[in-house]
């Protein structure tokens, strides 16, 4: 409350930050803005720097990732890599909380379904795609027009390349490009750290700076069962990080939100963020009854625990946003001078100007459906999301590419496959717990006369149904789940296995509900959408970069401190700093430290720099996303953001405000690597035998 | 701007700190709320605890100290003794900057002109104070009545008792008490740690926490040229603050403002407070540009603006905390229910009822005079000043003691003519460029026409006058300044020295406006204050404590970290941080450590406690106040509060808020004393050999 005089009286005092800099945007890799950065920074970006740098980055699920050896060793974040590590333990070896180091390659550990992807080339194709939309076609009509066009493009070029190739919509269906991809999926596990170290201050300190998480882990890519050999790899930095330099993000980020309408954003904070609020808390909370049954529950349900607890977090962070009026009101300003220009050209008022109704119109009758929508599936449990899974499969296989749901274009069926024949364990306690409590909260706020809860309960108590199918089910077993895929329509629906049965229920509420959202939601936005992306083309040029949807960005910024209170936030920490917390809390979870880096502390150099911030313009998805420099050397591997920062899924938040992502330097990884864990090999192959 | 939503969820997630519990309140020694503390925390105060505390409690020059060993040894803060550590310095021997230590008694510094009081006794003069006012006498006869019986029992009591009497205002005027202090005037520097490590951060890290401030300087009581032998001192704790522990300070917290009425403090808030930061600002610009000259102006310059720098910043909290809605609309409500409960009793009503509306129309006139008070005077400079005073008591030393200002009567002569013949070091260039500046922003706001203006300069430019005046003035000399005191009013008007000149010249303006403000302002004060101080005890009885007025007081409360953002910040801090804070900012001032403390890491216990953090109601004035344990041990000294803490001037800030003071622990000290510094007598000393 004090804040707003003293920081001014700071703005004046300090050493201004990236003074009248904006490192704002998340550039597709064909409008990275040159111009700009040469200006600002002087720095020149060629074609084949810019090349290499993206043949380096890699997409994991959900996250980002780099090569950074030419044997096909990648780095990511330790809570990225989590799940799989986590599928890699057993009850009586936790590589979660103990970490994991193979010191030959004979010792690395294959993941159960982990896949990763490059982009290795793409194109542009929205004349195809906007082409295959007829004349005088609804809007309902042309949305399955486009889809058909898309599942047809992905597997024409799959069939000719053999690539993973993906039609991604860009600008709200400004912009379609075809991304071809080279997917890897025998991933093997080389080292991660404690979850202690790798998540020093847990739940408090995360999207919190100054910060000391050790959150990286490294997995190797095999092919034909050989080490990858990647002509592209990003070197390790000499020195990381350093303050004031120019740092470049490729990566991964997952959903913004910018290029949203009022009407959409209204939606999203008074209805859609609080059922996902709600959604993510039962989940949450259902996990936090089951770990308290034992200590083996408690590490069964640590890993999807903390992945719930860290979208709860920073959905809080974004709906302050959102909530913030200042924050609003520049959204409603935005809009109103796009809608300004606009009128003031009368053939873009006849074009265009009608989608910004069309979408409040569309979105006045979702808040009446959303809540159907939101609790009407089974995806809270992975078991009984693969029976949904395998029953939709089911029907979608009967009819062409083109008709089906996307997800199941054959381009796309492989990658389906991977994932629900995956080996990984699965508890069924805990599926049993997650599930009681979903249809529970399904219960509770649809009511008994909801037709998903009829058809899912039949009158019956949740926890009695599942406890019914769970004991019954067989879908645990891989071989189980491959029978019914192998066997297809045929099987799916013959199969009297009871999560089966229970899928096969529920199945055509959730087809329904699917079917409006798409008619009356999916299509609008669509079309809606492409005309807005029109008119802002037609106004401000393609100046803009389009929202962020997991695909490949460049991110570029300052590594730099803040101004917090009244006093000046450095743009580093140090070894010192993590000792100084967990004495500072007596040691006390979550700030206690792993015996190996209690032990290790008179090796260590405990003035090497730990975790740093920076401007780019990153979100959630960003995390494991290499911070290069102008040479494309690592100097740090990026995280996480500061809570000034969350707002940012709606716009950019001026980086004066404090707004910083925050990264692992990647001193503190080869001082941690060599002295903490003793391991050289793996510190020789990142420098080059150069530390 | 995130910030509640994500408080919210932590004040359910996170351990609630010290639940339930206010540990508010700067107490009279007479009033201690006892039966409050042992219900909350069991404990019980005698009155020997009490009367051992106090006595160990000690004033210094608008701070607070303590004994901590039998032979005299007082310990308080670095940024207290300051001012005192910069007289003894010279240009050759900056004391400030790199620190000293008295190895030996022998090599103990002797200070320039710093006092020391303990409150020996108090009693209560309610009863004769007020019964001095006349029936049917008006405000202003009533105020020159009460002053002349304040004159008069000061009088008497220093003559019986051969102490500093003074008699103190409580509650607005509700009370009188005659406090009894005994007085030293031979203080010797003991140990005073750098400036880099005292004030670690400077300004930006100032009222912030986490904090590294190695805060401390030691000086000695000496009486007869020997050490005194003090009874009463406080025992150094083995293991120092420790989280969730009771802690009591008894200091002498400066000033709050908490029982004034909402007209004073709308005064405060629109325009009080917009000219002392006028001319706090105006001060220090001043003497950064005198620091601008050269190495030795800068050091000249350096503890002065350093005081000038800590006041704004804490004026700029306590603003804030006025300008915020919630904060004023609670004083207004809590003035709203006190009225409320007067006039539903008929006679209160009729006795206390119109005070308010005395006050406010009082306070309406203020505006039109108050710039002109705050300019209109010559302290700005320190010589300049000392010119002032002796021209002033010319005048009053012909009057009866009673009659004369109050710091004037013949109880108070001896602390002037202390403070008028100090040998501390006079800067004339120094002295010049402060004058100079002061009197320029007094022409720009009060303009060339006003009195004071027209008086001090006559029509000439401040500098001319200035130069002028330093040039020729003998007051830098001592004995210039003890011939024209000791010669009296005789001597003081036939001077011809011209800085004793220019106070003459102005001295009728401020006379007339400090009659002005006696008569219309201060009278007005008291007599409604004391009808709002009568209505209060009617209302509540004697349960809450009196506004802090720069004496004795007892405050109390629990070692606690607290949230902050989504996290928690720990109760105390570490050495690992201060290391970690330097090499996060690569040593840039002000986050450089001193060599001793660069080569010395090696040889400390990185894990050891270095500040913390505690509840207790305190305020500045409570620098260097002892923060003692149940067995009355030292456990820390205070030195700060936190941002939040600010607005505290105005009314108590809940500590759920994270409002906290600030304290060295006790541990850093003697690890820094015994490590870094190689001061072993003085450990020994002060732990009675136990370290």
């Amino acid at each position: 409350m004090r804040r707003p005089v003293v920081v001014l009286m700071l703005v004046v005092l300090a050493v201004a930050v990236a003074a009248g800099r904006r490192d704002e945007g998340m550039w597709t890799f064909d409008n990275v803005p040159r111009a700009l950065i040469k200006q600002q920074y002087g720095f020149e970006i060629t074609d084949q720097w810019l090349e290499h740098v993206r043949l380096a980055s890699i997409r994991v699920s959900g996250a980002s990732a780099s090569f950074v050896s030419p044997d096909g060793l990648v780095l990511t974040n330790q809570h990225v890599g989590r799940d799989q590590v986590a599928k890699l333990s057993t009850p009586q070896r936790d590589l979660v909380k103990d970490g994991f180091y193979a010191a030959t390659r004979a010792e690395e550990l294959k993941c159960t379904d982990y896949e990763a992807n490059v982009l290795v080339s793409y194109e542009e194709v929205t004349t195809r795609v906007h082409g295959a939309v007829k004349a005088g076609a609804t809007d309902a009509e042309a949305n399955a027009q486009r889809k058909a066009e898309i599942a047809f493009i992905e597997k024409e070029c799959s069939s000719q390349t053999g690539l993973k190739c993906e039609v991604v919509t860009l600008y709200s269906g400004g912009e379609y490009w075809l991304y071809r991809n080279k997917k890897y999926t025998d991933i093997r596990l080389v080292f991660s750290p404690e979850q202690d170290i790798a998540y020093f201050g847990g739940d408090y300190d995360n999207f919190t700076y100054p910060r000391w998480n050790f959150d990286i882990t490294f997995f190797r890519i095999y092919e034909n069962d050989q080490p990858l050999r990647t002509a592209h790899y990003l070197k390790w930095s000499a020195n990381g990080a350093a303050a004031g330099e120019l740092i470049f993000a490729p990566g991964y980020p997952g959903a913004t939100s910018r290029l949203l309408t009022v009407a959409q954003l209204k939606y999203q904070r008074d209805v859609g963020n609080l059922l996902q609020m709600q959604m993510w808390t039962a989940r949450r909370d259902a996990l936090i009854r089951y770990q308290a049954i034992g200590a083996e529950q408690a590490r069964r349900g640590s890993t999807p625990r903390l992945g719930l607890e860290n979208s709860i977090k920073r959905l809080l962070g974004q709906q302050d946003g959102l909530r913030n009026p200042r924050i609003f009101s520049k959204k409603e300003n935005d809009e109103a001078a796009l809608r300004a220009k606009v009128a003031a050209n009368a053939e873009w008022q006849k074009l265009y100007a009608p989608a910004w109704d069309e979408i409040a119109t569309a979105y006045a009758a979702l808040p009446a459906y959303a809540t159907r929508i939101a609790f009407s599936n089974l995806t809270a449990s992975r078991l009984a999301g693969m029976a949904s899974t395998i029953v939709r499969y089911g029907e979608e296989i009967q009819k062409p590419s083109g008709q089906r749901y996307p997800e199941f274009a054959d381009a796309r069926l492989e990658g389906l496959k991977f994932g629900l024949f995956s080996s990984a364990p699965i508890y069924l306690d805990m599926e049993q717990a997650q599930l009681t409590a979903w249809l529970e909260e399904g219960v509770k706020t649809l009511g008994a006369a909801d037709p998903f809860v009829k058809a899912a309960l039949g009158g019956q108590a949740p926890a009695a149904v599942v406890k019914q199918v769970i004991a019954g089910t067989q879908l645990a077993n891989v071989a189980a789940r491959k029978a019914l895929v192998d066997g297809g329509h045929e099987a799916i629906k013959a199969s009297a296995d009871p999560l089966i049965e229970l899928a096969r229920r529920v199945e055509p509420i959730i087809r329904e509900l699917r079917a409006w959202q798409e008619e009356k939601i999916q299509s609008v936005d669509a079309s809606a959408g492409e005309k807005i992306a029109r008119a802002r083309f037609a106004v401000y040029g393609k100046t803009a970069y389009p929202d962020a949807n997991s695909n490949l960005r460049f991110e570029y910024g300052t590594v730099a401190g803040y101004e917090l209170g009244s006093t000046l936030v450095p743009y580093k920490t140090t070894f010192y700093g993590l000792y100084d917390r967990a004495a500072a809390f007596n040691e006390r979870p979550p700030f206690s430290l792993p015996a190996r880096w209690k032990d290790g502390r008179g090796r260590i150099d405990l003035s090497t720099p730990f975790n740093f911030v920076y401007t780019a313009d990153t979100i959630g998805g960003n995390s494991g996303t290499p911070i290069i420099n102008r040479n494309a050397e690592i100097v740090g591997v990026n995280f996480d953001s500061n809570l000034q920062k969350l707002p940012n899924r709606y716009l950019y938040v001026d980086e004066t405000e404090g707004s910083r992502a925050v990264g692992v330097h990647s001193a503190c990884i080869i001082e941690g690597l060599q002295k903490i864990y003793g391991a050289g090999s793996l510190v020789n192959e990142l420098t080059g035998g150069q530390k």
